[in-house]
């Protein structure tokens, strides 16, 4: 078997950490397989980073912020190999470009194009466990991109589906994927299994065991992938295509992302274009909108136009926003930051109706306003009050009965 | 003109500081100058990953290591641009690769090869500061490489080369170069002007303000540096060409080297060819010998022989002298390490006689017993126990008056 195993910064945040990373390698090196190892950045560093970066600007350019932050994984993928040659294999560790990731040129987001992964085979082929560092990729002009929060678990996933390996294991410091945050509910269930409909839901609505496109990215090529923790031997969840077990579970789970910020601009005159011009303006900036709500207008002359988008662009979207609004002739332009998105998420809705009543009924009967409403055949999103949050996942979890999931 | 500056790892050790190197680099910009700014590690980076290193391996792989290592400097590299950029410049940092720093494969000492610095050329041409990452190249093969301790500086030399600099920089926490450790005697002067020839002996016998093989490079290519510090304007020392008012110094400096260990072999058979392969087998595990001193022996059958390597190789090179000494059916080999290197330097030694005799005689005035003599044109070593250090380089500035050099 060929794996790619992917572990987070908990599970490299030390030497003794790394050291029972290698350990696990070794398991699964000394069973015979074929071992890709990627790893992220120790915790903690990616974000000393980023302070220190923003110690010296306020806004510094993005192709320095790339190259600054690929080195957290350069060094954690050099320490892992060290370790696993400690224990007796060979070990060859990998940058970015060295494994032949090429990415497009928006710097800190930056978009996979292909993997060659040339040296990787050839390593492979000669017996090396392979441990590339996560997150980095480099431009056909050989400059270092980085993929975004949480790009590690797209790298292992897009290395996965290039290598054609027979799975892909994403360790982190949680048993797997759950009902709800267990911080928040402590009744949640790990679940076994789930489609990568739901996992997509899940990751895109602030459940933070995978990164939102590295689901994507598994589901269209179909790379089967494990969430499970390394401090420990437990099954994890396995993440893969919908089949006739899951439709009988409505409801899977339920996600609150706090990450989210909103933005309305009011008055904006009817016209046919105006929502395009709006988007257009903040897709060219490389903004990820989420939550996209437009009243009709009732006389048929201005509407407010409300959209969400993450908190760390809140302040450029909201410029960007304010230039548009103004060339628009809108009213004005409003951003609110304590603001949560609630969600629940299930296959099983496809079949079944009267979700979102119920979801409605259950904040309204403990007095949860709702901002915002967004649906998908597998999921239900709610905007509400931030302060609210965990109040909203706890009841709805609890009216779905996700106690007793298994 | 078109200035290189180096910055070594104090000058860039936070984003307070690193924000005083962009003022500095400012400041030659705003002079109609063309500036590449070389960068070192945060102070304590690089003692720290390697620490990182040895927590997981006593001895980690060369390949790795260089990834490891090489990472600081790509972190301030970047730093640096964006604090340059903040200042109203246009800057770019680029990696060693990106920069064209191509070496041959000798991991951790790597030799530079050749510099392409085509990317580099281009962007000084369309006004960028350029910043790079120091102490780092590529091989053919693509794998990141670095250029031993100090390396930055050898970095810097080699691009002012390259690019054809009129002027090299190199940025410390000192003053400039001195007759003898201002720590040790507190009446060193700061000089004004030394030749290649003296720096070279200065800095391979230990004065830690200019890394050896960086003086090598400058002299070869003739490359004018200076020294000076980054924390105040004083000019600094000025590294050049020997000229006529350099001769009439008769002694330039005392250096001290605390960071070399001697390895004796005992009753070596004295046979030709025995000296070759012993430093044959020394010289293919790319240990440096610095000293070696052979006994002519009195009975023609058998004979000493003493050598010194860096500290940090020590262990290596006593295995494999041990190994070599037993083909050669040799009586022993004995390591020490409580030992300094005391040497005296100055180009003025050509015409001058009697600066050996008078160094043996004032170390022996002092009690101090010598171990091993070597001397050059411009300078005489002496091996002594590592207790008498400041002692004999005080008593060598006095007997020489460096305290009223210019």
């Amino acid at each position: 078997m060929l794996i790619v195993q992917k572990y987070g910064g908990t599970s490299v945040a030390n030497a003794e950490r790394i050291k029972s990373v290698a350990e696990r390698v070794s398991k699964a090196a000394k069973q015979g397989n074929k071992v890709v190892v990627v790893v992220s950045a120790m915790a903690g560093e990616t974000d000393k980073l980023i302070s220190l970066a923003h110690q010296i600007s306020s806004n510094p350019k993005e192709r320095e912020m790339d190259l600054l932050l690929s080195s957290g994984e350069r060094v954690t993928s050099a320490l892992t190999a060290m370790a696993v040659e400690e224990l007796g294999h060979k070990a060859m560790a990998l940058t970015g470009r060295q494994m032949g990731i090429v990415t497009d040129t928006v710097h800190t987001k930056a978009k996979i194009e292909k993997i060659t992964g040339e040296r990787a085979k050839k390593a492979l082929d000669s017996g090396y466990v392979v441990v590339v560092a996560g997150f980095q990729g480099i431009t056909e002009s050989e400059d270092v991109t980085t993929l975004g929060r949480g790009g590690s678990d797209l790298s292992a996933v897009a290395i996965a589906s290039a290598l054609d390996a027979d799975m892909c294991e994403i360790y982190t410091d949680v048993d797997g994927v759950y009902t709800a945050d267990p911080r928040i509910v402590p009744e949640a269930k790990k679940m076994d299994k789930i489609s990568y409909e739901e996992m997509l839901e899940l990751a895109s609505l602030g459940s933070k065991v995978l990164q939102t496109r590295s689901v994507e990215f598994a589901m269209k090529y179909n790379v089967p992938v494990v969430v499970r923790s390394s401090f420990n031997d437990n099954p994890g969840t396995l993440v893969t295509k919908e089949d006739e077990d899951m439709e009988h579970v409505v409801v899977s789970g339920v996600a609150h992302d706090l990450n989210q910020a909103k933005i309305t601009v009011m008055g904006v005159p009817d016209r046919p274009g105006i929502a395009a011009k709006l988007f257009r303006g903040i897709a060219d900036a490389n903004i990820g909108v989420d939550m996209i709500v437009q009243n009709i207008s009732s006389d048929g002359k201005a509407t407010d136009i409300s959209f969400t988008v993450p908190k760390t662009d809140s302040k450029k979207a909201l410029k960007l926003t304010q230039d548009i609004a103004k060339e628009l002739e809108a009213r004005g332009v409003d951003l609110r930051e304590d603001i949560a998105k609630i969600s629940v998420v299930g296959v099983g809705m496809r079949t079944h109706s009267g979700v979102a009543a119920q979801i409605f009924d259950t904040l309204a009967k403990h007095g949860v306003n709702i901002m915002a409403i967004s649906t998908s055949e597998i999921k239900v999103s709610c905007l509400i009050e931030a302060k609210y949050t965990e109040l909203a996942v706890r009841v709805l979890h609890d009216s779905f009965e996700l106690e007793k999931a298994a």
